[in-house]
Order: structure tokens, then sequence, then C-alpha cells
């Protein structure tokens, strides 16, 4: 990653378009079209039954999956290539029944409910042992990507575990066969140590700009105990993410002015045991650059805003 | 890479926002506005000297540098991280003074000077022997990450070999050690033999769609001689090129309507001497899709459209 400070920006030189409200038109994921959805496979309810309205929460498979869930892996070779089936699943969580809002102005209890979705869904899933990773992932705006406005996150459950999670992965076994200590335990630590990157705490996570951040306002929000495995985080460690996930939202709402952006919830391998060197956390990612042909080419990412300039805008930011 | 054919999509599907016609607002890269760069390292002139109108092809240092070309790397240790000071050039390579033209609308002969331009730039930096890895590419329309709408591409030269480039080189020498073969070699006989992604072909170079594309209309073009660095290059070999070039580009403009695009020149390490398991060519990606939290957090990329499906739309274009 290539900080160039003689780009360096504040943030009111990236805002190019703020996400803007939702509008009222009709949605599949409103009250009242749930049989527009495939068939829920989970939810939390108020009243009714399945696949009709009264639920605060909701999960339902992709209408258009980008994996299909039958049948087998066949793995082949095609003349010099290899390939196999795109065997998989792909869920979307529908994160409220209220079309008009956002994950970051939703209240904190709702966000716990998002939470326990996330965790509920990938513990069902990974029973099935063809899956090999889920990831679960959030994309807001039509710049980051987002298809539809309805507030929702989506999981994506794989044969395969993906070469980028492979690396993160690796590298961290790696360190800790030469130090026996995990390193995002160590960054949490030298983060507290140094204090420049660090944006929150709480009792239970740590919030700051990674060092080497590829994106302006690259925000990491990691678990003070170790502990690999997102899904088995238990009801007070939910609780306390809810909580720090929206109010760092906010913040990023506020300095940003509502940007479009992605979050990544990076987890151990789902069919690995408890890992010591592996460390999950959430990665929130505004979207503020435009990838062009010096990123394709090279892989590095070029980032006009020091981690410690972002770091400082989000604690003034006047929130909790 | 998912090729997802729930989802397989026609170029029309594709078509959010072609690249507008440039406007004619004054720019630093028009006739008489040289003084607004910084001085020329190389230009192919008609008339005029140094940093005066007169110029067909002009090359200047970025105004705004990613990287600074003076001083030392200065490795050094930051608490747990590690550092190195932004040494590189970063330059401009100004394909014509006519403002209000794209490269895909040059006649031939200057888009060879283009490719004359790149090699030169390339043979001259790569003479300081801190520069590990050059990278050429080009970001056409604001989607794609240009910032300037007179038509000109960007050299970047860096002190590491970027970890992409690291990652194909490396894959190509242990496909080498295995077979004793160039893996691109490889593509392009199978590809020949296959044809169902083979865009077109000229005396010498094939351009086709990948086996695997990330994107949809990615489009490589391969020299079909074995040669891993693009900077020696002959002048048949630039002439061609220039016209495959120029007709690839056309192609692309018109079954996606002038889409925004970067391409880059993959190319071996500039301090390598010849090698024979990796050989340079072109990646075109037309920016049709987003990029969302599903590839932040997977490296893998979800592509609406077959490969073979995209080839065959570029080889009905009715272009040569």
């Amino acid at each position: 990653m290539i900080i160039a400070t003689d780009r360096a920006k504040r943030p009111s030189d990236f805002i190019r378009q703020s996400v803007p409200p939702p509008s009222s038109k009709i949605c599949p994921f409103d009250y009242g079209h749930e049989h527009k959805t495939p068939p829920e496979v989970l939810a939390y309810r108020n009243s009714g039954s399945r696949d009709e309205p009264g639920w605060r929460v909701r999960v339902v498979p992709n209408k258009f999956p980008v994996l299909g869930i039958e049948g087998d892996l066949n793995r082949q070779g095609e003349g010099m290539y290899d390939k196999m089936s795109g065997i998989g699943a792909n869920e979307v969580i529908i994160e409220t029944p209220d079309h008009l809002t956002t994950l970051g102005d939703l209240p904190e209890k709702q966000i716990e409910e998002v939470l326990w979705a996330y965790k509920e869904r990938v513990n069902d899933l990974k029973k099935d042992r063809r899956f090999r990773y889920i990831l679960l992932f959030r994309n807001h705006g039509e710049a980051a990507g987002a298809s539809l406005e309805h507030p929702h996150s989506q999981l994506i459950a794989l044969p395969v575990i993906p070469k980028r999670v492979k690396e993160e992965v690796d590298g961290a076994r790696q360190f800790y066969e030469f130090k026996e200590r995990c390193i995002f335990c160590d960054i949490i630590r030298e983060e507290n140590r140094a204090g420049s990157r660090l944006v929150s705490e709480t009792e239970r996570f740590t919030v700051l700009q990674p060092y080497a951040p590829r994106f302006p306002f690259e925000t990491w929000i990691l678990p003070k105990r170790h502990a690999s495995h997102f899904e088995e985080s238990d009801a007070p460690t939910l609780a306390n993410l809810a909580w720090i996930l929206r109010t760092t939202i906010r913040k990023l709402d506020k300095v940003l002015e509502r940007p479009a952006y992605n979050f990544m919830v990076h987890s151990a391998p789902v069919q690995e045991p408890d890992l010591p060197y592996y460390h999950w956390h959430f990665e929130l990612i505004p979207k503020l650059t435009r990838v062009a042909g010096f990123e394709w080419g090279s892989g590095f990412y070029i980032n006009p805003t020091p981690p410690e300039e972002s770091a400082k805008f989000l604690r003034e930011a006047g929130l909790p």
C-alpha cells in the first residue's frame, strides 16, 4: 500500500456522492411481498408465520444466486484448464422490514438481531461439510455494488477457501509459528500503545485504522479477546458488537457524509477448529476512491490519506 | 473466478454509461499549455523545441506523483510494522495533442508512436537499478479512474515487485519447472485449438478472452512469439501491436458502446534477463461490473458473461 502524502486529502475532498435516502418504491423485501423471494430460511418475528409479515429480521436465499446449493463439485479438466461446478449458498439477510432506513440508523437491538442472524446462518450452513468458507458481507449504496436499497447483508458459502482468505490465514499462521503469538492480538496491543490509529474502544472491541490501509478511512473492528470464528461469539459479545458497529457506521456517515461502503466479516474457515493464530474481525471500506489500472496491474493500492489522519477525524466526530 | 450463468448477460445489459465525448475545456495537456506540466522527458515532434507546441506524443512526470524519484529507500521498522520511502517514477504519456479524440480513434501510426514512447521510457528508466518493476497502464473514462479526459497513458516505476506481478511470474515459473514450456505459449496453442474464446489474430498477435476471466469482456492481447519483456519489442512488432490494439479497442467500443476501460501491460520485472517462462501481454478490462463486498472479502470475482459468449460478440463486431 502506498500512502501518497502529496495527495493528502481531507474528508471533504472525497465526497463525490452521498448515498441518497431510500425511495418508497415497492420492493420484494417489504412486508406483504414475502412471496416474491424464495421461502425464508430464518426469521425473528413479532407475529405471523413463515413467509408472512410480522418479522423483524428475515433471511432468504438470493433469487439470483451466484452459486447453486444442489449437486456435486464435479472437479474436472477442460483442455489445459481446471473447473468445478459452482456449488454454494447465497443468502440475503433482510435487516429490517423498514425500507426507508439504513443499518447505521437502526436501533442497537435491531443490529444485534442482524448479528444473531449472521451467527445462526453460519452455524447452520457449516454442518454441510462441502462448505469450506462462509463469507458475510454488506454492500451499501450503488457505488459499493448494492443493487437493492432495502437494508440487507449477504452470505455466500463456498466449497473452496478463497485465495484472499487463504493468504490472510497463512500469513497469520506463519507469524504464529515464528513468534507463538497471534498477529492480530499483537496489532491490538501495538495500536493501543501507539494510539494514533485508534478510533475507539469498548469493553470487548477495539476500532482502528490499520497501519497500511488500502483505502482511505478503511476501518477494522477487532474483538479484544482472541477468537478465530465469528460464529462462536456469545450473547454479550454480539450485544457489544452491535453497539460499536452502529457507532462506527455513524461516525463514517458523519465525517464522510453518508458514503457508500462495504463491510466484510473476516473469520476462520468454518471446518477448522479454534485456531490460536487467526482472529476474526470486521473490515469496513467506505467507497471513496476508484480502483484503476495501477491497482489492477500491481495489486498495490494508492491511498491519499494516512491512517493517523483518518483516525483523528473519526475520534473527533463527536460520537461516543 | 465464478461464472454465474443464471445471470448471463448480453452486452446491452451492461451498458450503464458510455464515456462522454471530451469537452473542449482548457487542459494542461493541450498545445500552448506545456508550462503547466513538469518539463517533458520525451517528445516526438514535427516542430518546436522542448516544452513547446509541435509535438505528436509527449511524456512528462506526473505533477501529483504517487511516488517521488529522489532519495533512498530507507527501509525501516516502525513498532511491529515495516516501511520504506515511496521512491519511484510516475510519468504521463500524452498520446496526442488533440484533446477531442480517444486512443481508439487515433490513426494507427499515432498509436504506434505511443507504443514507442512506452518502450523508450521503460528502457531509459530501467537503467536506474533501484527500479524493480515498471507498470504501463491506461485508465479511460471517469468510471475507470481517469481524472483527466485528454488521451493519456501512465507509467509507474517501483522499487519493489508488486505482489500481483510476483504471483503471476512465480506461477508461470512453477508451470515451466514442471512442464518445461511457457504457460502463455500453451494458452495460445490451446485457444487456437479450441477457437471458442479467440477474438482475432494477426501475423504477430493473438487476441482472446481468457478461460476464467475476472470481468466480462476481459481481453488479452498476446504476442505469438515468446518474449518476456515488452520493452524489447522490435519495430514490426510495435507496428502490428498498434494495429491490433486499435482494432480491439474499436471492437469493445462498438459492442459495449464506448465503455470506460483500463488496460495494463503485463511484462517481466525490468532487472530480470530474458525469461523462458514469462510472456508479456496486454490485459484490457472494460468497466462493466462493480467490485463489492464479496470480491473484497474473497478475492473471487463474479462474472456473469462466459468468455465464449463475449468472444463471439467481439468476433462478430464487423471489424477486421
